[in-house]
């Protein structure tokens, strides 16, 4: 199973799901699967500066020694994202509507990690 | 109701809640309620940390249009953060163990913030 096909999974099984990502900390992709997100939002720009904010709490964590990120979630009125580390480079990003089931987004992310992991 | 009683009624209804603050999102508390945080996390440096990566979250929305940030959550190993925004200046966050009632910290957050934010 690569990298797409996780991605699919994950964004058929959470309805709401606007795109998932396999990223880097440097904001780089390996594979995003984009839906239509809600118009005037750039979720490849999106999901740059996502990146770039997760390496900022993964950095302020790690100088605070909690330990390492094991979850990020940002709601904004129009999309919510939740992020999980794979591997000290990669991370993996699902953007959601707000009306989304986060709590199944949530779940998803956290028992399908160790498998796209795994795939590196 | 002062700042203080909020904080309080916050901490004493979500077991695991390590410390509550009304906060700028220049890292300047108005008031903060600290009880016994994981040994050798300063919750001080947290919080003020917390306040920057949140107001990032908020340049970061604005510029992608994606609507104002609602929430921020970050899941460390030995804690959690929950964060809302009351006023364009300030914001409420809460820290918690890894093993307290998230769902709970949120809700009351959710419910809590207007009239906190009222207090301003």
């Amino acid at each position: 199973m690569g990298f797409r096909e996780h991605l699919e999974k994950i964004c058929s099984a959470v309805d709401g799901s606007v795109a998932a990502s396999v990223m880097g900390f440097d904001g780089i992709a390996v594979d995003t699967l984009e839906q239509t997100g809600p118009e005037g939002v750039d979720l490849g720009n999106l999901l740059v500066e996502y990146a770039n904010i997760l390496s900022q709490v993964r950095t302020a964590a790690g100088m605070l020694q909690t330990g390492g990120v094991q979850e990020l979630i940002v709601s904004t009125e129009r999309l919510t994202l939740v992020a999980r580390p794979l591997t000290p480079e990669y991370f993996l990003v699902l953007a959601l509507t707000p009306e989304a089931n986060l709590g199944k987004a949530r779940y998803l992310l956290r028992v399908t990690s160790p498998d796209v992991a795994r795939e590196f």
